[in-house]
């Protein structure tokens, strides 16, 4: 089987132009004007609309066991509401508890994510610290596809990674060519803000920015990037929401640093009043860490993407409904942590970004997909319309509107962050592997139809920095 | 006539992979693993060796009338100079004299490129304003292939654009769609301090870094940048050389701005020292503005590579001989202003960035071909290795040695600002339009082969503007 | 006769202690505790008040020409308001037009400053340059007791002054030991803004910031720093507005530079909506240069003050009534640029300053006198507590409370860009040379009683600049 | 007995003048032109000199035992040597063991304190947490003269201090009104770092500036800073030593956070270069820690002082004698940290800060003792020259030389970090308590004459910050 599609503007991270482009078996076979399609060929006429690279979600919790309950989008309704957004392609992670194996974790991942409907990949998180942790991680990149390894700075007395921890594995990572990530919120001052608050009590949700402010996650991606520095390797942060790091970003960047910085739709749009809704649930349903912020943070988070300072956008899609987070309601610090957005991220950004003007279109085709593939050792095989590419694409109609409301979309859970919003700019179509997955409003996922994607070690992001360290070897004095 | 290289790495701006490429009637017409040639074809054997794209010199001045002499190199010696060096084509620059017809000049710089050895296109500076500019200006744009007007910030006197020129011309250019371009010096700070060294007696090279200090570079880059934010135009900065240049791109950036910075080799490697060598004739070698700077500037300059602040090197190649520069033995400000460089630009940068870490190959081709591809609206035709694109290639010799000399070079000039400097990594051959014009060491470049590349307006760097100015266009109270 | 201010607590720019102070023949006498009052002496109940230093407002334009009209507000009327708020010294500014003698311009405004209330001095704006305006500099300073001079970089076919007189009269600054000010605006770029938007049709007050926007101050700022730097001044910029500006001065002061900036207080508390005004008298009302700015400018400014990037609080008092600034109905930039404030600065800082929290009252002290006594050599006569001082001060009411409006303050115009703000905080007397001349509401100024002060050359912001100029000195080389 | 300094030029932090000072009972008793002298007064004549306020050293450690030995400078030797210097105060450190009562240390320290020269204040720190910590830090500011608490972040398994600990101190210290303090390296990377460079071999001296990078320093200074900035509390760092750390404090400086910075002339002066010196004990003799920097370092701490960024200079005088370095002879960890300075400490500073054009002797008296002075709540008790201060004075002789050696210097150690300076600018007599204890050379320090000075609680530093954290109070959303 294979699928033609005609007449598109083929948009890539750097290009635009004309072409019709054919898959088969998977991948995309050819890129040129009026090709001619084989027999048996499916034919999507793709006029007035843009051919993009699938996006590539490098952050999504699918049936999360946290904070006392589990999220609940699985991997299957997960991985096609993805779909229904444009997403092909995503990378989750595998949280190990403390003093759990890394591979029996990994391995339950792996179990949980066999119904996935699209391609799929995993961070594996690093909660606890041992010479078996060390070996695992080793393990892991050999055998297993996994480059990348995530360390939550805050969450204490849970899976919070102290100073020593992050330090030990930062440098396990340099030895694997691995790519080391962090939740970049200081976790001892959180605790601290949580414990003061409650005690004046605060309660509510209007309390949960309060407990982490902005400077909160400046400390500690100003922390993890000088670690990395130190120790040498590159490092990416997650969903970076506040001025303060993407200041951090930039101040290291400046210095020649390779540090990367992920940004997620809700923080570019969303401020801190939210918190303060006088319905609880609603308040609550917007809680998640690090919180929305005042507006200042949202123009300083755009400028970041146009200057080259932060590099991919995700969606941290982590679900929880109404119950669940009742769960917090006579204590905010009890409110399971978690938005959802994975449906919604590719044409929020569409809208408050390239319709607005912020964005081009090739800006946003490298912040939805193709810069996350070059950071996580993906590209070309994703990220990219090229020949020999796998044939994940979508094709964007730029005309298109929706009315994003929990009530329609695709999501397992009963909110949503963006309720509402009308955006311009939707998928009329997603390719994942070849295959039509979601034609104008028609959802065709198919459980089990993603595959585990391997992910190699030493990315691009490791190209400059073995030879420095080489050359910057100490050498003794001889005395 | 087709020619196969076989067997190289192939390196691009984002990747690389073995890969044959061959060539045939000036293009790239395959890629591919162990590819058939076709009958008649030559062979080139690139085992052990990077086959990158061709690259571009987006600032040189050929045979240039300046300060009273002529530029020692002319169009055909200039570009087999290039050739040899790696580098496949030039962008130089029509410079009228102050009330000259801007297209009378551009035909009289056609005229003297008809020579040339290599591809090669122009900016078109503007040294005065008037109707008949603005008018002239179009016209280039629109029939001649020119999308960049270059302005002089120094040289008062002479080809200074003062602020009213600038405002003027950039405005000009946000309608045309073309680059606004400046070489960044305060002229009044310079021709002040000029007469007041020259009056405290200092009339030696060793006065030249004095009369231009970092700041003033700074000073008008900030000018210039700010003119261009506010009238909305993307900005290029030729020769940055500064820490204080870089640091206003930087700001500029942080914004999101899309302003650009173009770097010279020998700022990046060379301090202010050399003014001070006993040796006049030496000292007056060096002499070009900016000048060579104090080396924490040289830092900063790598920095700004890293980091992406800064995005192409160039030459400013614009050679004087020893008799030439004889004309300010007793005036400094009368040595005319230039050295060499197309010939080294690439060996020196790989040797300086790549064999030390401080870039990647991706990012070496980037500095000197890809990104000057983008910005001049060259791209994918330069600067890219794929089907369809322009022949231009240079194969690498990661391990082969040359030590720079104006006794072996084949610039016309009797200087090099890198004597003695032996590099590793040099281009073994250089291919323009498909065929070899430098093989090892012998030099093939034909009179009148290289030809002129027309650059359509609105590049990549105008992709978001204007979607931003239509949507800040003000509107008035009714009251 | 003799004034014991009795029961105070003194605060001063690094201290506060409770004490009587002891004032006779103009001078501070005593400063102790149960001082004995000599006989025939007034006395003052300070109970529960703070005695600070009179305000020194280093920014007036009492009748001033300018724009076509003459600004409302006269000498005698103008410092007789600042004694209402607290002020009991001001520099005002000679203004020569181009081609005019600056002594005989000096005469002039002396002349018409004779009936001033309270003590005076001047800066003497440099228009154009020639011989003649370098030898009247150093008349004025040798003779005159001026010991500064601005700058207007805006007001092209005016007063602007480009490059060229911005480095010559510089020059000249640092031969004499005077401290250069400029006021910051790009003027071809405002000009530009202005023929562009009344060509769009917009001719309304609404134009006005968008002629002016924050870049253009950040631009001038920049290079009249930079020209600082290079010829090695000292500079003082008034009415810094905007964040670009305010960066500029961080960027140089970080090097060591000794920059210095001036605020007025709207620029810290009132936003560019006003011009959008519906109606068109409150929008002209506003109309000043540079104009006030989107919010996030007021938040920098703060910090600005804070963390000693900004230095002096002054008010650009230039007094243009209703019907003067109708002359720019139908075309904005005919507008007269000025708004009053000289009444209202102490009050609105205390209250938008110290009583929020922002500022410390030592802070207050330094920002509302102590730092422009300085910076202007007036300290330690002025702007200090301490025995041997001028008995100028004002005895602060913290809980004292006014609603400023125009209907109700002394100021001669009948406009008050503050109108309807109710501060905390009011002087509930002032004392100039010894005298009470504002007494619980009780305007006592007397026409003619304000002296004018000479302010000597080489002030301490001159200090450390001569010897690093001396140690660099350049040295030719011999060849 | 009373004593009368005649014709000095008085310098303070803000002016100097021609005066008299007559002392009398330890204290300054009047400041005027031609003071009769009474009866049975020594007269000093000052004419040609300087005369400051007395230095004082806020960072010393007398007799600390410290890394397995003890310091080798007690309280009289250092006094003295300190007056020696031109210094009248010191404030030295109270280090409790983890789990030691920090009043049992308190009083410890007291007695070893008694036999000192001149006067003398304690921080303590605050090396473990616990509810008795807590309470002793209330009993030390209530009952005990200590406003000030030192935490610190480095020296791992020993005294380091982790977040947790950071927290709740800096709380602690903002109920009580005492100003928390930070050595700031990141412990665990500098463990990390011995550990992988004495398992690479380097085992001397040369390693220690590998252990500690500046990153490292950035890293804790940034940390401290944001966990301030969050409690609100001010914070003062000691030994900056690095542009990075200087970079954290200009970025919350500029945000308005009242953050205070102290150098060390060595780190001034003295570049990395030392620990590669050939001979193990020369090398030996430098380690400190932060470690002397690279040259970059240095230029950016003149900068922080011109700046306003660095506050305060200090000496870390903590003296080790060859045979106590020894105990590093395979270890470099092991080598006691420390370096003496506090004879030499105002004398470097004048020469290469006065001399050098670098610093106005304002800023030298400000530097050397009045900030000191406000910040810890000495002032103006000290740091000031004006009637009621104490007579602690230092006469500087601006021509007088001296060539630093430890042959020849006062201070109890074996070994100079200046050794072969020779500065221009020397005291020619010291005065503690109004009472000459340096003439000439003639050192005439007596034990136990120092007196323990008490600093209350709430210096300046908090002034603002009471008010502010009012006013964010948050408050609960009802629901």
């Amino acid at each position: 089987m294979s699928l033609l599609i005609r007449g598109a503007t083929v948009v890539t991270h750097e290009e635009h132009y004309r072409a019709d482009v054919l898959c088969a078996d998977g991948l995309i076979r050819a890129i040129g004007e009026n090709l001619d399609p084989p027999a048996d060929c499916e034919i999507l006429d793709g006029s007035g609309q843009y051919l993009m690279p699938g996006g590539i979600d490098p952050h999504t919790h699918m049936q999360l066991p946290f904070m006392g309950t589990v999220a609940s989008e699985d991997f299957f309704s997960g991985t096609a509401a993805g779909l229904a957004g444009g997403t092909t392609s995503i990378i989750d992670f595998v949280i190990p508890n403390p003093q759990q194996s890394l591979l029996e974790a990994f391995h339950t991942w792996r179990g949980w994510a066999q119904k996935s409907a699209a391609d799929y990949g995993f961070h594996v998180a690093i909660t606890w610290w041992s010479e078996q942790v060390a070996e695992e991680m080793g393990e892991l990149v050999a055998h297993h596809g996994v480059n990348s390894f995530k360390h939550f700075m805050a969450y204490k007395n849970a899976i919070m990674a102290a100073d020593d921890t992050l330090v030990a594995s930062f440098e396990r990572c340099l030895q694997l060519g691995a790519v080391p990530t962090v939740h970049a919120e200081n976790g001892e001052l959180v605790f601290h803000l949580q414990q003061k608050l409650l005690a004046q009590g605060l309660t509510g949700p209007e309390a949960h920015p309060l407990s982490r402010p902005s400077q909160v996650e400046g400390e500690a991606a100003s922390r993890a990037i000088r670690i990395a520095e130190t120790l040498g390797t590159p490092l990416y942060l997650v969903h970076v929401s506040s001025r303060e790091a993407l200041d951090e970003i930039t101040y290291a960047r400046a210095k020649g640093q390779p540090v990367y910085g992920e940004v997620l739709p809700g923080h570019l749009l969303i401020d801190d009043s939210v918190y303060r809704d006088p319905d609880w649930a609603t308040a609550a349903g917007y809680v998640m860490s690090p919180p929305f912020r005042p507006r200042e943070h949202q123009q300083a988070l755009w400028r970041g993407l146009q200057s080259g300072s932060l590099h991919t956008t995700a969606t941290d899609h982590c679900c929880f409904c109404a119950e669940q987070k009742a769960m917090g309601r006579n204590d905010f610090s009890r409110i399971p942590n978690g938005t959802a957005g994975i449906e919604d991220r590719m044409a929020v950004l569409w809208d408050a970004g390239v319709n607005s003007g912020r964005l081009s279109m090739h800006e946003f085709v490298a912040l939805t997909s193709t810069n996350t593939a070059k950071i996580f050792n993906l590209f070309p095989r994703k990220g990219a319309i090229r020949v020999g590419a796998d044939a994940d694409l979508v094709l964007w109609d730029p005309q298109g509107t929706r009315t994003i409301s929990a009530q329609t979309h695709h999501q397992r859970v009963d909110f949503n962050i963006f309720e509402g919003r009308t955006v311009r700019g939707v998928p009329s179509h997603t390719i994942s592997q070849g295959r039509v997955c979601w034609a104008d409003g028609d959802l065709r996922a198919e459980p089990g139809a993603g595959r585990y994607v391997e992910r190699p070690a030493y990315p691009a992001v490791y190209e400059v920095l073995g030879r420095r360290a080489e050359q910057q070897r100490p050498t003794p004095v001889s005395r």
